[in-house]
């Protein structure tokens, strides 16, 4: 099928879906927009996109991806939605649902978008950070589902699903819920242990000399763009303070419990705690 | 040379140190002494101990390593030493170094001993979790090397860096200090954030389908061992409560700027904290 993609924001994600659209489509093209001349460039070199383009040109689109920070989605989507012709697919990919979908839900090309949240990525942006394979084995989470026309949902399954993603459905009020605590948490909690490590430690050679595998681990997220990461804090505030009230409380607890001497307690929470190992093997 | 080398505490630390040293010291006899019958069982299975045995028969070893939890170490280390020939060369591999280079600092064969700390593990534990490699460019610890026999210190930096460890000298009291920054304190923020997202997430199929690997990252440490980071909690107790203070009120800082939305200053906080990156090269 020759068709014409556009893939808005050509970073990290957008750049590894237009790889993995490229192999789907080989015949078609694929065109790139991003507000960044310099990810535009560098994505053109690479050959990840056929073309450099910009949003006044997209009413041709068979399927868009708009994969920029939350605010950008939420700033440029109802734009996007005015200018596609009725048979255009228009996806995006933003770490948050909720005030997505809000602010297109009543608009006349409403049924052409479909909300996802694919679960993939690293620490690294940018479009020479994209690779193929990244999407692989990967969860999707599609929200309002039944707000997209049926005809453009297959095609978006078809994809996801021979991109090898495990597609599950959620409300966007769910989704900005929960990914607070298994995904913006994580950030924020390692974005700070970064900071209290580093503030402390001056002198960065005792840093390179003790910290170990566990330190990188638990820091590497605090290696993610700020920009990125700050918009979606603003976006999923409510959530965001909610799973940090919760994680500052329980940091306060076992504190207090050390401070009391009360090591058995301590003990029992850290092995009740060793479940996640069972949930882990889920995840893998 | 043809040696006894006595493993006490023959877990993953202790079982992949004694695969080295049967690697270095091919004729000598490795002898595995553990209080869990099926640890000592399992290393002599997998052919990680020739021998099993007690500790009322170390008075003929020439090089004993002490890799048990820290509170064991301050248990046994007093009597170990008392049993020791003068030729014997005695290491112990705590994650603490101050009271357990306290409790002998006054033992009349206090020469014979040499305190360190390997920075080298995994979030496993047990013999089947041993491997060689484990120690190949890690740093390594030595705390008070003056008060170690020159000639036993000699051969303890010869095994280390056959080992291809990195070593580094350190005083009891500034390893405890730093280490619980970038160690102890990433494996109590694991733990919470573990603890956190659990409680939350009750169903936990919301966890299996939005969790990615940024959250199995910063979780990875709350499978750790909860005897060996209890004691380790105990040992470094006021050095940790200091590092969770910090942490704790770094999270409060943050939650409050999310709160009262500014996330201008969030932005910053998280580009000076990107130089993490930096630091994380040096470890690699």
């Amino acid at each position: 099928m020759k068709m014409k993609i556009y893939i808005i924001g050509i970073g990290l994600i957008g750049g590894s879906f237009a790889m993995e659209m490229r192999k789907l489509f080989p015949n078609s093209a694929i065109i790139g927009i991003d507000k960044s001349e310099n990810n535009i460039n560098k994505a053109y070199e690479l050959g990840i996109i056929d073309k450099k383009s910009c949003l006044s040109e997209i009413s041709d689109a068979d399927i868009i991806l708009v994969s920029v920070p939350v605010k950008s989605i939420i700033n440029l989507l109802p734009n996007i939605l005015d200018k596609v012709n009725k048979n255009s697919l228009v996806i995006d990919f933003g770490s948050t649902k909720n005030s997505i979908c809000d602010v297109i839900k009543d608009h006349p090309n409403r049924e052409n978008f479909l909300a996802t949240h694919p679960i993939a990525g690293t620490e690294f942006s940018g479009p020479t950070a994209a690779h193929k394979g990244l999407f692989a084995n990967k969860n999707i989470i599609i929200c309002d589902k039944h707000r997209t026309n049926q005809s453009r949902l297959e095609i978006a399954l078809k994809i996801f699903k021979s991109m090898k993603m495990k597609v599950s459905y959620m409300n966007p009020d769910s989704h900005d819920k929960h990914i607070a605590y298994v995904s913006h948490l994580s950030h924020l909690s390692s974005f700070m242990l970064g900071k209290t490590v580093m503030d402390e430690e001056k002198n960065e050679k005792n840093i390179f000399d003790m910290a170990g595998s566990g330190f990188e681990s638990t820091v590497r997220l605090a290696k993610s763009s700020p920009e990125m990461w700050t918009d979606i804090f603003e976006d999923n505030k409510e959530n965001i303070i909610k799973s940090l009230d919760d994680y500052i409380e329980n940091l306060i607890q076992i504190n207090n419990l050390i401070k009391d001497d009360r090591f058995n307690e301590i003990e029992l929470q850290l092995k009740s705690t060793n479940y996640i190992k069972t949930i882990l093997k889920g995840i893998n």
